[in-house]
């Protein structure tokens, strides 16, 4: 029984500790990231974690939600601060604080958590990583197409290979135009244009004849639950269908899509804002085949929808096309990783002149499982160094510390041939005897520990024991115990040298085992 | 005149934002301290930045004032959390959930940025990061002289000079023993104890005498402000300075210290406190001094402090001694940039049993400003790639884009004679004219740009423009304008290519600059 007056130990829900392979595997992953984006002249850029409420602005999807989505709280003047819950919009914030000074157009990159006050659920969490790239004073989509090239590059320096992933681009424009042309534009008919974007974005799950319901009367699913559909006639979702799922030319190489759809259905206006949409998508099409990238790597597809309200034209996201087994068993694709867009209005919410960007922004967390999943060497955990425990077999007497102290401290001094430092070392600090402490060593996972008792201590001699050998000689079976052979490597395995030869014995362990 | 409905771009007081070279040699420096951690044997963990109110607990130094220094708020589920406040207490509360799985004792180190509800000031932000480093679950004081020499050999692979830092320690149990000899034990004087840790913790500021007068009625300062004293008599007075000026045995490789100062004073008992608070220092004292760390990295201290209030045993902070200039002119000594101590009762808030620990933390921010001051190698910012932009003479016509854009495309796969990369490549991408992208490579910093206009194009070749010899030629007087070395040296700063050599082309320009 736990005495009643002891706090519980526990995370509110969402926030996840880390241990010491994701932190160091993580680690290394963004210094991947940061190495690609640094190729294509982006500078680093830190905006802190807490901005004026109002600065951030309230731009996440699911808006309707109450609570906003995010973390605010006021400090001791009284002013209303929030987490902030994307880089993008600090990245607003500081592009107009500091616009005089910048290069312009300014190419940025940044990484950091972010905060979502929502309920958190599989795979959801209220605080995890996003790693951005921005490009911001560019107007052309040729800034767009950099980034989606940018986006595949870095998904192949990561480790993913070509075919395994793609960056999927289409333009709000085209939708905008869509609901435009269907009569669903205008402030009044906000919400039914909601409905009809998250409609869209199921295509993928649900393939053209789920959403056609989920465009019409609603539909309902496996497990018999109904969702209410848009409400649009036949006619009007045959056409929306026709236009996001017109991917074909494009990956064809045609450079004029949108005269294949606008003979798709005569009974709707071809209004502006398609044609304009359509007209950079072609643009963008353009340069990355110029550029050398395939429509295996960067394709059209006017269904992508991205949840952010802040976007006015190309957006973009990265899906990982592989097949994954889900806790459930099931076969199903890994999906998005990354996304983007181009969010000419946020950074002018400051400023007198307007101001056009767009950029992309990575889920650390997903593409981390992501990499696992495909088994990058990237987050493959052998990059650390040999571990050396040195025990402390006469830790109930002071005296003896300051020897063991001072073996520890030797072994950190240790340098490889290239004068590198050969090995991590631990010196065993907990009042605990020689067996708890030999099992301390082999928990922590080290390559060999380091021993003197009071005998060694007389011989001016040390103990190194060697456990990975230890381990192989401890599982053999009696016969072989039995053999000459085991005997020697008995004698490798645990071995004495002169106090002064403590490093060099401690070295042909580690060379031992590479 | 700004239109009045726009929003002013600005951050809450006490956050800031890093712009490129600032973020990159951060980066750095973590690096050094992750490989010196883990050369000890610490290994990585990280907690969420925030954690459930109570869980926290209230330890802040300076917590008599209102808002209690932390930022708090409420979830959807109605419940407190906190952002942290120091990397102490999650880890506490870490510890305690996974206290079965983990390898004990445990050594583990973490970075991040940590949160403070105060009025900012001059070097004080409600934003700054932290580097810690603890040991839990040993409860012997060689855990606390492993944590002074990790802290030590952390400044020497940071590039501070041997001589230019020290590690001061103190046992919270020698002051406890101090309070408790001049009659200030029990709850009734916690107040005035408060008062006169914070009067020793003035030693370095304002020497013996400016302590006695704390102590005892007041001190005046220069511009006639007023502190009130703690009232001592003068015995007390005496007495507290003679302990926590008990340095010089130390110095000299005295180990029984504590014999000299109980003959100080023999008006005053000789309480356990004391006695086990100096005992330990004379182990923590032998157990450096084993392993080869001389007074002049780590140093006992009876006068260190530190404020935060879960400390229960040795104390340690390291202070950088080189002399430096202030904003106002003055020579004064840099401080401390790390500190920290033995905490054995914070994870036994959330356990059953009790768990020793001791850590410490570095003021990542402060320590930057340090490496900065000694001209560290490390936070000199000449490490990244040279970076080359990619002109677009012709960006009024959307279609001459995708050319400038394969420039690019090649340039980013550029590789040296390793196989690592070349270059940075940056294509410019506003709308401005040619002018003003020459203005932008300059500000950027590129070693070079790339030309191509309607000639160049015709020809089948391309201008690559050398900007830091450029700079040098155009800086010429005009008798060395007229030679005929000057005219060969301008034919190198700017020359065309073939469009297929463009990569050899830039190259060659890298390699005259190294």
């Amino acid at each position: 029984m736990s005495k009643p007056d002891k706090l519980k130990a526990r995370q509110p829900r969402g926030f996840v500790d880390r241990g010491p392979a994701d932190v160091a595997a993580t680690e290394r992953m963004l210094g991947v990231i940061r190495e690609s984006f640094s190729r294509y002249g982006f500078d680093p850029v830190e905006t802190p974690f807490v901005e004026f409420s109002d600065a951030l602005g309230k731009f996440l999807p699911d808006q309707d939600r109450p609570n906003e989505g995010v973390f605010s709280f006021q400090d001791d003047d009284e002013q209303w601060l929030s987490l902030r819950y994307d880089l993008t919009a600090p990245l607003a914030r500081y592009v107009a604080e500091n616009y005089d000074a910048l290069p312009k157009p300014y190419r940025s990159y940044r990484a950091g958590y972010v905060f979502r006050n929502e309920k958190p659920g599989p795979g959801r969490f209220r605080q995890f990583m996003q790693f951005d790239a921005d490009i911001v004073g560019a107007g052309s989509v040729a800034a767009d197409a950099e980034i989606c090239m940018l986006a595949a590059d870095t998904m192949e320096a990561l480790g993913i290979k070509r075919g395994d992933y793609v960056v999927k681009v289409n333009n709000r424009k085209v939708l905008d135009g869509v609901m435009e042309a269907i009569g669903l534009g205008g402030d009044d008919n906000a919400g039914r244009r909601l409905t009809v974007l998250r409609a869209i974005d199921k295509l993928d799950k649900f393939g053209p004849e789920g959403v056609r319901l989920l465009l019409g009367e609603g539909r309902k699913d496996e497990s018999g639950d109904f969702t209410k559909g848009a409400g649009l006639s036949e006619e009007q979702s045959t056409y929306v269908l026709a236009v996001v799922q017109n991917e074909a030319g494009y990956l064809a190489g045609s450079e004029t899509e949108f005269d294949a759809v606008k003979d798709w259905n005569k009974n709707f206006d071809q209004n502006a804002s398609m044609r304009e949409g359509f007209a950079e998508l072609d643009q963008i099409h353009a340069l990355v085949v110029a550029a050398g990238y395939g429509s295996d790597r960067i394709r059209i597809d006017p269904s992508v929808v991205r949840g952010l309200e802040y976007y006015t034209g190309p957006v973009y996201e990265v899906e990982l096309t592989f097949p994954v087994t889900n806790d459930d068993g099931q076969i199903v694709r890994f999906g998005s990783v990354a996304g983007g867009g181009r969010y000419d209005g946020l950074v002018g919410r400051f400023r007198p002149e307007p101001v056009p960007a767009t950029g992309f922004s990575i889920g650390v967390s997903r593409l981390y499982s992501a990499l696992k999943a495909v088994k990058s060497p990237i987050v493959d955990a052998k990059a650390e160094l040999p571990l050396v425990v040195v025990t402390a077999m006469d830790n109930k007497s002071p005296e003896h510390m300051p020897g063991y102290q001072a073996f520890v401290s030797q072994l950190r001094q240790a340098k490889d041939e290239a004068g590198k430092p050969l090995l991590r070392a631990d010196l065993y600090l907990g009042s605990s005897g020689f067996n708890a402490q030999m099992k301390y060593a082999d928990k922590r996972g080290a390559v060999c520990a380091v021993i003197q008792g009071s005998s060694e201590r007389d011989a001016g001699t040390v103990i190194i024991k060697d456990l990975i050998l230890g381990a192989e000689l401890a599982a053999a079976g009696r016969e072989v115990k039995d053999s000459a052979e085991h005997k020697e490597r008995q004698a490798q395995a645990q071995f004495a040298v002169p106090v002064a030869e403590l490093v060099e014995g401690v070295r042909r362990v580690l060379k031992r085992h590479g």
